[in-house]
């Protein structure tokens, strides 16, 4: 890989997550290419994104008016396209999830932001990758972390310790998190993000849905899956191995880093825009076990993967729903939980789903979702 | 590996890390067998080591007297016997250095624990293992630590940072110091260990020495070695990588650990007898960056290092016999580093250094401290 040059397709371009991904390729011009980029509606700086990478294709969820000669495409087609060596998914929600498929039946290397695809449709996506001899590689900063702790180390591993913020409300007592508002949720503490991930994250919701993605990305049954608060999040997570030595990765809260290594991995870059951790300062980090009972959306989020089948999609889409509403100001902070937990509640499932009864739930969880919500508004 | 049973040549064994090295022989029987067991002077305790273990090959240098059919050699002899797959060197100060050496020349699997045969003869002790195919694995926490974070990654770092746990007098003021008693040194607040390198933990000369000894274990320049201070001996060490990710190892402070690592590497055992971290309950990691001025005897080691050739064999036989007039009483815990300067000051060094040379330096190096001792009582 030294000196070739790699053609990467970015679904998502426009988030934070896509926007971080050509802060890199602007970085390692020599060795990264745009070949493909798409977004949903955000469709000012898509141009200027188009313009400055001059992507073989392109799609525009919104409809995007493209200069002549830019090829306009499906995510599909261009996630499969011969001439893509990875396709980074940082859509949101279910969006990514067809075309994710699409490149793992090409047999790419997919590196998967968007976790809810993983959540709704891990087995799923792991079943074709194995067929077609795709890989999916991590982007979050804990899956990240993990994976980064596992080189070298023999697959058996005896628990993973997953890090949580524990977000803006931390400690906050029950009567207080109802008056929680929209601003109040999105001012994170440690992290820039987007919305949904980010009122995501208040609610620990956000955690469960990793917990859900280490299960599947590690092979790991849910009873090795921990989560541990850690407030300051230099530590992205840790992995204790049989013999009880514990590794973790460390680094300032700076996503371009584990987007990077999953770019450029087995190989690690030096890049001049990311800040070292300064040990020449004193650092005070702090762990602490999570309560599950003072994070509902947790909790629901961790029994819907153990349940498996379509409760993970049901999962994803009556929190995508109730967190809008919330944004809104429809619903407050608490019921986020209630909402989600209702919907699961009516589910009845189906084992083994295929995309179509992945998609059908997630529909079926929408309307169910907002009906639930009507009733209470 | 797996099914082989693995004979271990342990040199020191009834000192802190002889002892535990034993423990662990208990615990995993089937997969490690004693085949030579080496002493000082603990005559009572080795008696019933041997007995216990029964090895081929015995060498006690206080002449114990031995069951009939025991056979005595000396520890070259056994470090070097065919037989031995693995020779560790759990003697303390020069002792194990000419016993280390036989073992490399032979092409053994040298774990070494005593640090000071490292610091001493670096480059000798690389250069006979190079040329006859032997090993050096460390054993220090520390360094085991550095060994464990480097597994699967490339060999280009960018720093390596030595925790401290700063000792029992962390913080304490100068004209305190003065006034410290051999007893209170010898309470270490987070390590049970042998007498002389728990006096080297409180001055921080033994994390001068591990500067040293990293420099050798990992061939790095001194520049990318810094020492941080970490008071709960929780993270025993980090590297970071050129990314910008630093990676720690942790675990309990248990020496077995380390010791087990390097007598099963690269498998890692589990060992029922050593408890995992406990992150149901709440921990704080504090780092903080060392005062160089407030540790003389680190800047002294640290310094000798750089200066290589015979400076580190001067530097650890001035120590050896300071912390030694100190245990005794003779001098106060600031006279330590007193001593080891004025010796280091005086000392005309050889370059390019063999063991003659360095053994020289030693005898050189411990009579002069002894004298400059005298002229101050």
């Amino acid at each position: 890989m030294k000196n070739k040059v790699k053609n990467i397709v970015l679904l998502g371009s426009t988030g934070s997550i896509g926007q971080q991904t050509l802060d890199i390729v602007r970085v390692f011009q020599d060795k990264l290419r745009v070949t493909g980029l798409a977004c949903g509606n955000n469709t000012g700086l898509f141009l200027q994104q188009v313009s400055e990478f001059n992507p073989k294709l392109t799609y525009c969820a919104a409809g995007a008016r493209l200069p002549a000669g830019v090829v306009q495409t499906t995510m599909e087609e261009m996630a499969a396209h011969p001439q893509a060596d990875m396709v980074i998914v940082a859509t949101t929600g279910k969006a990514g999830l067809a075309p994710a498929i699409a490149a793992l039946k090409a047999g790419k290397t997919v590196a998967i932001a968007n976790k809810e695809i993983l959540v709704m449709a891990g087995a799923l996506l792991k079943q074709i990758a194995a067929q077609h001899k795709g890989a999916i590689l991590p982007v979050d900063s804990e899956h990240s972390a993990v994976w980064q702790c596992l080189q070298g180390e023999a697959p058996e591993i005896s628990r993973l310790l997953l890090t949580a913020s524990g977000g803006p409300f931390f400690g906050w007592p029950a009567e207080k998190l109802r008056e929680v508002t929209a601003a109040q949720a999105l001012n994170h503490p440690t992290w820039k993000m987007g919305k949904k991930v980010t009122v995501d994250s208040a609610t620990l919701f956000n955690k469960g849905l990793e917990v859900i993605e280490a299960h599947w990305l590690f092979n790991l049954p849910f009873d090795k899956i921990e989560v541990v608060i850690h407030r300051q999040s230099i530590v992205h997570s840790m992995v204790e191995f049989r013999d009880g030595s514990v590794k973790a990765q460390l680094s300032a809260p700076d996503m371009r880093l584990p987007i990077q290594y999953a770019l450029f991995y087995p190989e690690r870059m030096h890049n001049p825009g990311i800040q070292p951790l300064d040990f020449k300062k004193a650092h005070n980090l702090t762990f602490e076990p999570v309560n599950f009972a003072e994070y509902p959306c947790l909790k629901l989020a961790v029994n819907a993967g153990k349940l498996g089948s379509t409760y993970p999609a049901v999962l994803c889409a009556a929190d995508e729903t109730a967190v809008e509403l919330f944004l809104n100001n429809s619903i407050s902070f608490t019921e986020i939980a209630t909402i989600i937990e209702k919907t699961l509640d009516m589910h009845r499932p189906v084992s083994n789903p295929g995309l179509e009864d992945i998609l059908r739930s997630d529909k079926w969880a929408c309307e169910t979702a907002l009906k639930e919500a009507r009733k209470d508004i």
